[in-house]
């Protein structure tokens, strides 16, 4: 385990969690006192200051990489040398060609490499894609996902220096992967059109950011990402097809409700704002955010010879589009998505037959009460529309 | 009362409803059958199918224009030469241009003009734009509002000669007054990005479409319109402040949920898609629809000799920001909003002076479970960001 | 309007609102400072300290009762014999004695009588009762009527001499009516089982109550009523039937949320507990608490010479049914609803004819996702059960 | 593992899931076909017709019985002469004297004994009791646990003389356990109230269930259990306190919502009945229903030589409140919890000590909106109530 920030205990609290097999060995840290506190706090053996020594300790077989953007690249280049599996925690790089490096080092060495996106492994999520997978809601015309709080909690998190940008490189990441799973992977990210502002807090970097995903098939992927957001931490996704829609709600209203006038004291959920009033808590946090699942998937993947659901290709396919993002924001027009290569196939656009009734395009079909059929027709040859109510059946 | 369609049922069930002290007087339809059909069915003393005749009747104290797009400008024009009070449905125009000309046509007439924009008189949507305007959530960042269902009833709505386009002309009208009410009508509307796309209807208009608006504060006004939504209406409003958040519901989860195995019968609420399994009545619609409020307002205003809350001004400020999204849609880039006239004053740009602590600014400040404050701070020469805790209070 | 107080104040506001057609002509009140202000508040042309005068007066047309319970039966005595129409709030009585002579004096003296029990009018309730009776969830089995807030806002509410009782007197009414809506008026209530507890305020009645009402069907009304509840106003309803279910929320979760960081100011909605955090507004409160519907009513069903949906005759079944809550609460045992005369009817037992399946009774019927069936069947004569997996259809 | 049944699934789903360690070394059916097809589904070496040889074979640890409830007391008596850790589903007896001898079974054998009360471990339940013994909400005045559905999916759950009872033996089991959790299971159940009813099946025993379970501090325990709910599963807590209050909400409106207008497939959520309109997903059932934080709770209790959360003796006092409220519901009242022994210990009523204000004891303390205070106050010689406005603070 690389790093011992709140990503790191979470990381380990799902690792050592219930009747887990895995256990952390050796974690690093710039800093002996903040290792030696993570080593304690979670009954780790060792700790050390020395990164290198914690990837070629030789009871490590998999190298977590949970430290901040800027060190990412040379974490996973030092874990690819070594031959060793590496997982790294999200934003792959801080931009496209940092990404691009780390999966050319992991391929080239050819070891197992996981992107730990966890919020494509929520067992919400989860179960949606595979409900859409399954055809549940038709073809996916568009997702919004969204995640806002009120920023985050470490400084460095705040200087776009270290991390690549503001909230899109912090969140954005998140919401563009999840996109990606419901329009399907081999969906083509096309061309993204983004704005960005910084509203409230005195940094450079923006707090505030929106943006629309076109992808090959004329889907439409929409994040919106804040780090101004009063109210705790809203992360909410919406999916419409053709047939259906889904929403899922991850944090704010999970069925989960609390009033207190206070008096008693205790951790709420991530990010919460308040401890008295109406408060809306999160049952298991690790299992709800998805990282159970996720280190489920990367141990049994690389046990299996197989490629995990979030592979390197993924986090680097998410920093391009970022990279088009911060673009469109300055060039305030859609920017393409510039990818060395695609790995995805071709997804057609959405599209149906339409059904014909006497000559006329049927634009509508509706039920009426008595069981009769309301049509709304096209005349092709005049562009005329009109209402026809026929027999129902 | 002009127009006999869905719209006309909805106005006359709110004017005759509860113990309401106005009744209509006369209907025009081009149709005689619907008229007398519509006559008959609200108790109306007459119907006719000569449009001057019902405006000019001398016992017509109010127009009610609630006719499709294409027969507004004719009707306002004949009720403003005739001196009498005009009331306008939604859009007021198929563009910017035919808004201009009915509301210099009621101006120059010297009439009363109320626009009749239900949704921004919902009762939820009037006690939350007192709640902003009363400080509850501080400086306005963000307005979503997102009208989407499968599809209009009518034909006239699918041709957009008539109307002037599709979902955005239809329902987007609804959302870009939903923001400006938020975000304050004297914050002006500055430019437009619009993404539209036909995705699943067989027209040539668009049948799904979502645009920003930024307004001169920096506040995103964020629409998400649909004709392609499935599982009834979905008509929700978010709203994010420096100071808090606001979430409406006005359709599908407003406290009311039925699930029924079938054998029953009846109207679930307009768009609803299925009578049978679980289902998200509306109580009272014309009231959670605004209509009520919106009738109040405008007869209220007419009596007290002031503008409405919704005035033909704003109809010409919405068809003009809708004309910027259709552009923007077409040149992929942003658009500037063109008004002959700015009557709102201007607003500053949303803003607060940094907390500063010694010599750094506080970039934010969480309270620790123990009572000490954890201040993130950034050294303004550096450009360096730190964490600190310090003692609380 | 006899009564100053806040059920005064909702009751003007509603007829007073929007664009009603009745008027408060003179309000009275025992305290001429509180008639004033009441006058001054509402535009009011006169108050008084004389009840009698308020009665008698010559453009009295209807006496609204909205008194402290322990008037109640003065003023509609005073009111019908003065042979006017009379309108008195929930409860009827401080018991079913003073109900059934209040019932009693308004039939001998032929005038029209209505009880305000506003929760049976909400839209959500009426348009829930209509599905109900439409067949839309089979026969009712259970209704759970619950009314819960941290104690009431005027001193009267918690004497039990003026009231007639505690938290069952002041908000059971109110369940106790909305349970036989659903089940069905002609459903006669037979017998009553409740716990009742004095938990939090020093007083000598009642601050939680829990009860079971059983119809004649089988369908069992369950009434929670609390004056300790933590929150604001919990107010909910629940509908069990044979085809269905229902789920009313008319307080704490209607679609519209706030969350607030404080700053702002405003009222919230009635018993609110907290400013600041997470708020659940209501829109428009009286339309939502009934009161519109509920005056619509009795103004129409006066003018067509209709009983009302709600009459004296129910408030004083209402009455009867507390009266054997209290007595149960004592008797630790089921006690029976005694009336002096039941009206209602004779409602059978909920009950269905079993399905059978080669000589088996069919306890259920399951699809299963190859659309096979599976019966669980119960054979009649040992009494054994058995799956047994059929084809479909 | 004993049992291949649902819940034989679902636990070794649980067991074989993610990264756990713990696997199934041989299960035990009655019937060779259902112990092979298990053996096959779940990858374990093997199944046996013989439950002494899977108790006594020498690689398995701790047994788990899984079998329906007649079984139970034969099963864990078997266990314990083998000296073996066991664990029993729920309920563990058919009634209190069975549930006493297999408790006094495995206490003289001296084997470690956990019931598997699943919806006692469900992630929300299991933060909700710390809030509350953290004391969030105060003291605890009423906890409602409600689980209702169509109806069991096999025939022995419907044989009364199989299992014990019907929807009590069945489901309020876990109602009652989720309610002693939450008032402290140091608070002893003194007496039980029940109505039970067979409104829908044709069968002998209740489908229908309310029960109110009085503690020793005042604290009530309701239960609403129901084979006949139309909807799918609902289950739900409520928790009052003094300071506060819970909503737990299990399965239908947990923050995942799916519209499908039919076409896909696909299994929804246990107990789920429809699989087009509005759905209501579960994301992992075994986590969120308790599974996985129960065998965690057991298998480290086992380790950690330390009882587990829930124990045979819990089970007991279970099957004990289930006796009380089936008598109760032959008798009509009141029935008292017989325990042949009672190691909770002994808790105070709920109560508190009034505020005194000038002599009068203070009812409520209300802030008004200009910062001052109401107070309603009580004349402890007279017994009146006065309301009086005080300075604030």
């Amino acid at each position: 385990m690389l790093g011992t920030g709140l990503i790191g205990d979470f990381y380990t609290m799902t690792l050592h969690g219930q009747r887990g097999r895995d256990r952390v060995r050796v974690v690093y840290s710039r800093s002996e006192d903040r290792g030696a506190a993570f080593r304690g706090r979670w009954g780790i053996p060792e700790s050390t200051t020395d990164m290198a020594a914690a990837i070629n300790h030789p009871e490590t077989d998999v190298v977590v990489v949970a430290l901040p953007n800027h060190l990412h690249e040379e974490a996973v280049t030092a874990v690819a040398r070594a031959g060793k599996a590496v997982l790294c925690t999200k934003p792959l790089g801080r931009n496209a060609h940092e990404a691009r490096r780390m999966l050319e080092a992991v391929e080239k060495a050819g070891v197992f490499a996981g992107y730990l996106e966890d919020l494509c492994y929520t067992p919400k999520t989860l179960k949606a894609i595979k409900s859409v997978q399954g055809g549940a809601i038709g073809d996916v015309t568009w997702v919004r996902s969204r995640e806002t709080h009120p920023g985050p909690h470490s400084a460095w998190f705040w200087d776009g220096r270290l991390t690549g940008g503001g909230a899109i490189i912090d969140l954005g990441c998140h919401c563009i992967e999840i996109s990606r799973n419901f329009v399907g992977k081999g969906n083509r990210p096309v061309e993204v059109i983004c704005h960005t502002d910084t509203l409230v807090h005195p940094i450079a970097d923006e707090d505030n950011a929106i943006a629309l995903i076109r992808f090959e098939s004329g889907a439409i992927g929409q994040f919106e990402v804040s780090w101004t957001f009063r109210g705790g931490m809203d992360l909410r996704d919406e999916v419409a097809g053709t047939g259906g829609t889904i929403w899922i709600n991850h944090f704010l209203r999970t069925g989960f409700e609390m009033f207190t006038a206070g008096g008693g004291s205790g951790y709420v959920a991530e990010k919460a704002e308040t401890t008295a009033g109406w408060l809306f808590p999160v049952g298991d946090e690790v299992s709800e955010l998805g990282y159970v699942d996720m280190f489920t998937d990367m141990f049994n993947a690389l046990k299996e010879g197989r490629q995990p659901q979030e592979t390197f290709y993924d986090g680097y396919v998410v920093n391009a589009i970022m990279d088009a993002a911060y673009r469109s924001a300055k060039s305030d027009r859609w920017e393409p998505v510039d990818l060395f290569e695609w790995r995805g196939g071709s997804t057609p656009r959405i599209s149906s037959t339409p059904e014909m009734y006497e000559g006329h395009v049927v634009i509508k079909r509706e039920i009426l009460p008595d069981g009769r059929h309301k049509l709304i027709l096209k005349d092709p040859a005049s562009g005329d529309f009109v209402d026809r109510v026929v027999a129902g059946g």
